[in-house]
Formats: structure tokens, sequence, C-alpha cells
């Protein structure tokens, strides 16, 4: 990973590509790669579908290596959905290969001529372009299937669905998992639009000819490795739970707790929570000859996704995770796992973000366009996607959008991106997270769940509002830094429980690239990402007010707690000091 | 105007209407009162459609009065639109009448209990609620038909229409001129939403039993009144062209002087411009027995509108202004006067905002929907919005989520708000209000054109970048007192260029409130106006990136001068120094 690759869409007489060493950037990956050099090259006031706009793809620090779980790749750009930086990661087998060829990051720059849809070829031997309108408002699957009949079973594919092509705010972008199913998504923020903006169709990375990148020392590198992996199959979480029933574990948890958001948001549990647990769900797809323990790319051990058939026994969709379940479930009234199912299928092949797409229908609900419950009414709605109708537009655009063409008040999102699975008035310190994080509302950027609900970490009361902001800010600087290395984030689990594995994920580090990083460095490269973000942010006008839960939140109290989201505007202001 | 009359439509039991003294807000009226106002009551966080959120009406220090052309009303709240504060005003009867029964505002507040469709009634006696669901998403002409039955010919309607109803983002609010044609729009920024939101179909003034205001010292007021009166007529502006051709008499100017924006602001110069300028309108108007000289309201002298009729001599539209002509013509590259005019008359049935329909089609076409050009496409699609369609909703949403709906990169707005019909490159001093005005991309709020293009107050050359943030501040300024006062908008054109038309403005005031006012008075009320404003956005989040054109204006030259607008973001940010 010792180069950055540049392709110029907008180059006179069509795409050129440059390849540069990776210079200043040298020591970052993933998330830390992104998040810095969008920060630095990319103009804040730009539009976003611009040419000034760049789309910058980066394997992380371990990615590519023989440590376990590694896989993930980060995309950054400056967000068709928020405006502000964004930074999307996915498994499935694109950060590996990409890893393997030596990019520290590609980079899609400038805008192309005309209206053509570009495929790129990386491999080996450089970069091939070609340009293919046949795939013009293809879904994912149809693109994949196309495309490998070419390019083979052997290569990873990133694609753009018809949301990406139309440039709309919930588009993805879709990374192929072993099987060759475009189910991996960089979906949060839109970066499938600036792809689509750039005119790419699909890149694809092919490892034929490379080998696993090497360890500086090697010795060191393959203990640290076991310790590393001993200690996430000795978690409950990660050897347990994630294995046997994926994300979707949480539905139960959730509901149980009163923080499971049904109905847009309106109450904290969901009748029909037991019908579209992580437990219904895997005993399902085992019934019907699919699986409940399935990884997403090679060397993952968690291995917490699975394979959902159809009654008739044939392939559907990846196994739904707990958002795309509870954005298409509990916070639109629906209790099926089937159309639940079919919704996911429909994402991932028009390549939307699912808990976007999920949210916006809920919103178009609660805006009278069809009835909370009515799931063959969001199967035909999250179709017109697929069609390109203006109702596709909207709902492809994200619940924000929908709230102004539907004229809703009650609109779940902050900085215009919606939010995830947890009702922040419940479970007080993912709330803070949603408010304060750079990305807007994420429940990765630091999850609190962990502790408030799960106890990892320790344990901070989800009701109460103390020590909420000390939590999230620890969990923000902590999971940039692992969105850096280009590990699951579900390895914070055994990292927050086990100092050993801690420790272990640093020795990896400092094996690998003949380092002696600390867990003080850890957690200054956690800063360094923020502070890029933040920065990049407040130049493309970001204040304190964006950093703000809708106020409904704060007034409307949320059963059965019957609690608001209560922490003030100059606590959550702190969630930077540092 | 001694009171303010406040209506909670989310009292228990139904609506409830209050008396209060003007109190703190006396010696405020129209835009001084609504802005003011909505800067000290309404929560710079809410959202705009919710309970929090406040619809003020205020008419102007002088409307009601003896005093020529004084009838305007303004309308204020958080906008749906930009998210920060928002004045809009209108012509019509409604500000007289209001006026005459005494209120210097009447205010609706709060969140209806359910979906009932409100008409309140406000005559000398009170105020009188009714429940009407048969008006349900009529257009304004059919509801003001229908009511009209009920209360009569001699009242003042204001109304919403479809739009309004939808709570969409160019939704206005009409107000009846004097043939009770809902033609006089509250357009700007969605006031129309937020009178959907309170559930308030119809709002009917009666000002059976009322007189006019007395001055305190008529004579004097007299006197003054006669001055006024003879400066407006003898203006090259107000006295001949605004009579002969109304507003659209700038078609032939700006395309002259390469500041037409055409095709969504491709270029300059409209090759259809002649066919649609207001010579030509003037003359079709006459020749089908329409009326090319009209006023809004009664005791205008300007008379600067216009009856537009078809073919057959039947009554479309009151004459289109120029900044209709120009969103629906040369914006979306449509050079025919007919469909311009069956635009007009649509947007003002379902009660949308002109300039944002207008820029928003055309927004549409660059994103791929229709051709520039395609005048019955225009129309078919316009129509969408009085269905409620999703396409409907998408354009009244407004140009800025066309541009996200449609993927387009080149979207004309400041703040949300359409740019209205000056390129900004080709006349920067309108590029300096559009930035910086605490309304969105607004031409009214500092109408530079004036001194740029029709060298009324001086002249400042449009193609330099030099003074052009002083004009613009000092015309903000002047017209933020100007709105206060109830006065049309053109009586600028006397009053900046002849001393003795402003004194005897200034002379009106004092007289009819006994004070002692200078031309620094009125400064200080522009600044005290503007200062409200922009403090409210400030805490609603704006920063000076909100101050500034969409990149593409600093970065694409317009022909024919072939000139980007380079004045720099430090020069926009002083603005706001005094």
């Amino acid at each position: 990973m010792d180069n950055i690759l540049r392709i110029d869409m907008g180059a006179p007489g069509g795409p050129k590509a440059t390849m540069e060493p990776v210079g200043a950037y040298a020591g970052l990956g993933g998330r830390g790669l992104t998040s810095v050099l969008v920060s630095k090259e990319v103009d804040p006031l730009c539009h976003p579908l611009s040419a000034a706009n760049k789309l910058v793809m980066s394997p992380g620090l371990l990615t590519g290596t023989a440590a376990t779980t590694s896989g993930r790749i980060s995309v950054g750009c400056k967000s068709p959905l928020t405006g502000g930086i964004k930074e999307s990661n996915a498994g499935g087998q694109a950060g590996q290969v990409m890893a393997r060829l030596g990019y520290a990051a590609v980079i899609l720059e400038g805008k192309p001529l005309n209206d053509d849809l570009h495929v790129i070829l990386i491999n080996k031997d450089g970069v091939h372009f070609s340009v293919d309108n046949s795939l013009r408002m293809l879904g994912n699957y149809a693109t994949v299937d196309k495309l490998r009949v070419q390019y083979g079973e052997k290569v990873a594919y990133m694609t753009i669905g018809q949301a990406g092509e139309m440039k709309l705010g919930a588009a993805s972008i879709a990374c192929t998992d072993r099987e060759l199913h475009p189910t991996r998504h960089c979906g949060r923020g839109g970066p499938g639009a600036v792809m689509g903006a750039k005119g790419v169709k699909a890149i694809i990375l092919d490892e034929a000819g490379t080998t696993l990148r090497a360890a500086k020392d090697p010795v060191a590198f393959k203990a640290a490795g076991k310790v590393f992996a001993d200690g996430i199959k000795k978690h409950a979480v990660s050897g347990q739970a994630l294995p046997a029933y994926g994300t979707n574990v949480l539905t139960n948890i959730l509901n149980e707790a009163g923080g499971y958001p049904t109905n847009n948001f309106k109450t904290g549990q969901f009748a029909g929570a037991s019908k579209i647990s992580g437990e219904a769900q895997a005993a399902l797809e085992v019934k019907r000859g699919g699986s409940a323990t399935h990884g997403c790319h090679r060397g993952c051990i968690i291995q917490c996704s699975g394979i959902f058939n159809d009654e008739h026994g044939n392939y559907v969709t990846k196994q739904p995770e707990y958002e795309t379940v509870w954005s298409h479930g509990g916070h639109c009234g629906i209790d099926d796992l089937d159309v639940i199912a079919r919704l996911d299928r429909l994402d991932d092949d028009f390549g939307l973000d699912t808990i976007e797409t999920g949210v916006a229908i809920g919103v178009a609900m609660e805006g009278g366009l069809l009835p909370f419950g009515d799931g063959a009414g969001a199967i035909r709605v999250l179709e017109e996607v697929g069609k390109g109708t203006p109702l596709g537009r909207i709902i492809g655009s994200g619940a924000g959008i929908v709230g102004k063409c539907f004229g809703v008040e009650r609109v779940p999102v902050v900085k215009n991106q919606a939010l995830p699975a947890y009702d922040p008035r419940a479970v007080k310190g993912i709330g803070v997270t949603y408010a304060t994080s750079t990305m807007g509302a994420d429940h990765t950027a630091g999850y609190a769940i962990a502790t408030n609900i799960l106890k990892v970490g320790g344990f901070v009361d989800p009701l109460k509002t103390e020590g909420q902001v000390d939590l999230s800010r620890n969990l923000q600087i902590a999971t940039a830094a692992v969105d850096a290395t280009g590990m699951c984030l579900f390895i914070a689990f055994p990292v927050l429980d086990q100092p050993e594995t801690f420790q272990s994920l640093v020795d990896l580090l400092n094996a690998f690239y003949g380092l002696s990083l600390t867990g003080d460095s850890v957690v200054a490269l956690g800063k360094t990402i923020l502070s890029a973000e933040r920065d990049f942010n407040t130049r493309a006008g970001f204040t304190a007010v964006d950093d703000r839960l809708p106020r409904f939140f704060e007034q409307e109290p949320v059963a059965p707690h019957q609690v608001t989201f209560e922490i003030k505007g100059e606590e959550l202001d702190k969630l930077y000091n540092w």
C-alpha cells in the first residue's frame, strides 16, 4: 500500500490514471486516509456532484494481511446527503484486493465529459478503462452478473445501482462478497451518488498475481494475530451472539430495553419484534436451507452474516442486518421477515443505504403515502427507485427529502442523515453520538449501545444523562482509529472488554509496520481523524446547531420509559473538548 | 393598529383568539414587526411546520391610510424553504383591511389537533372560526369562488392552495386583489406551508364598519401625501415605464445588458426575449381586451399590473411579473406568452411562488425531466402539483429539492431559495444581495438592478466588483425600512432619485404618528430589522458559508460578457459591518 492511484474522469480524451507515492498520507489507511485527504484536498463549499469532489477509496492499515476480520474498505467524499465530510465502510472482498494491489487509496476525481458509463479494471498490470452503456440503469445484481461473464469470478466488484446513476442522496456503493453477491455496501451518506457523478458504474479489482501483504516482523505479527483471534472467539458477543444470530440479535434486546424505535419513533417497543428477531431469522434461514452463520469476506472469524432464502429455498439476500430489519421492520410497523428480506434485496440491488431508505419509507408513512405496517406497499414504493420514477427519486433521496416532499414535521435525521435503530431518548449515549458525529446520525461512529445496553466496556445507565458525553467521546475516538485499521467494528467488543485483545491489535500494527505504537498512539490517531473531519465540516458551514437532535426528541416522551432526550446543547458541545 | 391578535390553533377545544396591546412591538409594522417578533418569539431550532413556529401577518406602518401605494402586507415565520427567518410581502387588499381593523399583526400559533381545514373570519366584531373540509385540495381560485358565495365580494381573502395544504417549500399565501382574484402572493420561502401546518385554509378580512386610519396631523399628512404622489408620477420608472409595461419592461433591458439568465443560467441572453418582453405582453393584453395598466389594490397610482386574457378574450391571469415571465420563460427556454400566462395562473391557483417554481422546472429540465423550451411539458409538470403527485411534490418543494431528486449540480439557490431573474455574474450588485440577504436569494431585498442597470440612485458599473457591497448594504437597509412602511417597493425609484420624495415619505410617517423621524431614523429602523433577522439566522445555524453563491457562478463564465462572480467571500462578509 505504498501508492495512491488517482483517476481523473474529466481528463481530455477520457479517463486518465496517475500513480503517485502515498507521501504525506503514509501511516494512514481506511477512514484515516479518506478523511484526512478529503479534508485537505476537497473544497468544502463545492457541490458534492461537481468536479471538485473526490471519491476516495482506501483499505485499512491491516487490510490485505493475514490478520483476521481486517477486510474493510473505506470510501470518503463530501457527502451529497449531509453536505459534510463522509466516510462509509464496508466488508466484502474489495478492500483486501485493493490492498494487495498495493494501493493505499484509489481516488476518482474530476467530472466526465459526457454521460457514458465507465468500467474501470484495476489489476497488477495497471488500470484499464472501458465504456459500457449497456449497464445503464441495471441493478447491482444484474450489473455483476453481466460483468462476471467478462471479468470472471475471481475478482472483486464495486458497483452502483440505479440510485447511484441517478445521483441520489441515499445511494451506496456495493462491494461483492465471496459469492459475488453485491451485498456489502458503503451505504451511508450517498457515496454512490458521487461515483455516479464521476460516471463510473463499476470498478473491478483483480488480485491475480499478488500475495498477502507481508509484515515487517512476521513472527510477532503471527503471534499477535493469534492472541487477537482468540480474544474475538472468547468474547460472548463476537464469539457467540454474532455468529449465531448476527446483528439482529439486538432486536429482542433493544425492544426489551424500550429503545426500539417503532412507527417512526413514536414508541420504544414493537409488538411484532419477536417475529423479526435474530432468533426467528436464524431459525427461518436454517429451515429454508440458507445459513445463519456466514462471513462477508475471506479471513473473517466472526461470521455474523447468513443467507436468507425464500420459502422455496432460493437465495433472496444475505442475512439482513439488525439496522435493516429495524428500518424496514419496526420503524415501518412491519413484522414480516420475508417482506424485510425482499426490501433488503431491493436496497442492495438499487444501491441504497438500508437505514436511510427504511427510515425514508417510514417518514413517507407518517406523511400519509401509505399506512404503517403495509409491507406490500413498502415493496411497491421501494420498487419505484429502480424504475427512476419521481416517487422513487424522493425515497432514494433519503428521509430528509421525504419529509420535505410530504410535509412531515417528525423527521428523524441529524445533518440530514437518518437515525439508526436505537431511540436516543431511551439510550442516551447513542443520542450523543447521533447528535455530534461528524457523519450525521450514525450508530457506528460511537456505538454507545455497547456500554449502555450490552454492558461492554463497563456500564453507563442508558436512561441517565450523566456520563454519556464522555462515553460517546471515547467511543468516537476509538472508532475512528479502528476504522483506520480496516478491522471490522465488531472487534470492539473484545477490545473494549479484554485488555490483552486491545494490546494484540496494537501489536499487530507494530509488527506489521515496524512501529512502536501504544494505546495513546491509537487515541491520538482517532483524534487526528475526528479533527480533520470536524474541520472540514466547520469550513462547510456546520455549527453547534448541526450537533443537535431534532426538537421532537426533546419534547415528546417515548414509551415505555416516558423519557425525552434532555442532554443539553452545552453538554453536547463538550464532546470535542480534548 | 394598536392591537395584536394571537390565534392559537392548538388550543384545547379548537382555535382560540386573544387580543393584546401591541406593547413592545409599537412603532413597528410590516417586515419590521414580523421580523422582530419572529426573532424574539420563535425557537430558531424548531421545525418550521411545528407548533413552535408562528405565522405573523402584519400590515405596514402606513397601510390602511390615505397614503398612496401603501397597501402591502408582510408575512413572517421561520421558513420551511430556507430554515432561516422569512418575510414575504404582497399587495392586494388584505393589508389595508387588516390595518383598518386595527391589527398591527395577526399571528397564527400552535398546531391544530387534527387535520380539519379552518376558515377564519376577522371583522370589526372579532374573530369567528369555522371548519370547512369541502375546501380540501381546492386551488386558490376555486377556494375564493366558493367562499365569496358565503362571505361576499366586499372582503379580502388570504388563502392557500394545494401546495400550502401539502406544506411544500414553495407554497405561497394568496391575497385577493380588487376583483377578488387570488393573484397577490406572499410567495417566497414557503409561508403557505406554515399556514397549511396551522390548518388554516382561508382568512377572511372584512372591513365593514371601519374607516381609513386617521393621521395625528391630517393637514401635514395630506400635504406630504401630495408631494409623495407627485414624486411617484414624475419619475420615469414609476410614472411611465411601470404603468405602461409593468415590471416586464425589464426583459428587453436585462437581455440587452447580458444579464438575463437563460436555460438555467447557462447564458445571459435569450433569443426569444423580445417575444416575451413587456412591450409584447402589453400589446397582446390590449389586443385581447385585457389591460396593460392595473392596480393590485385600492389607492395605487403606479398601476404596474394588467389583465392577461386568452385569445378568446377570457381572463387567464393578472399580468405576469417580470420575474415570473423570466422564471417560466427565459430560464426554461420558453418564449410563448400564452404558456407563461398559463403557468402563472397555475402557480397562483396552486399557491406557489412563481420564482421558485419556474426555477424548479428549469432545474428539472437540466436534470433531464424534459427539454428546455418545452412549454407544453412545463404546463404538464406544473399541473402535477395540483394533483399532489410525487412529481408535483418535488416541483412544489422548490429548486433545491428538484436538484437533489434529479441529481443536478447547477442549482441556482442561496440558502436553498431560488435566484431571481438577474444573472449575478453580469449584474454583480444583485449578486451581493442574493448572497448576503437574510432571506436567501431575493432581488427585492436590495434591488441593485436600480443602480447597476437603471441608473437610479446613481450608477455602479454592473460588471465591476468595486462598490457593489456598499451598494447592496445601503439598499438592503433602505429596503427593510420601506418594507416596514407598507409601501410598495416601487416607490424606491423616485425615493432614491428625488430627495423631496424621500423627505415626503418621512413626513408621511411623522404626520401620521406625530413623530419627528429623520433620514437617519429610517436607516436605523432598517438596521434594526436586518439585525433581528440576522440574529435569528445565526441562532438557526447560518454562517458566512450561507452567504455565498453556488460555486458554479464563480467558475463558469457567462456570455456575452464572459464574466464570473468574483467578489470574494471576505468582501461579502463586510456587508453587515455597521
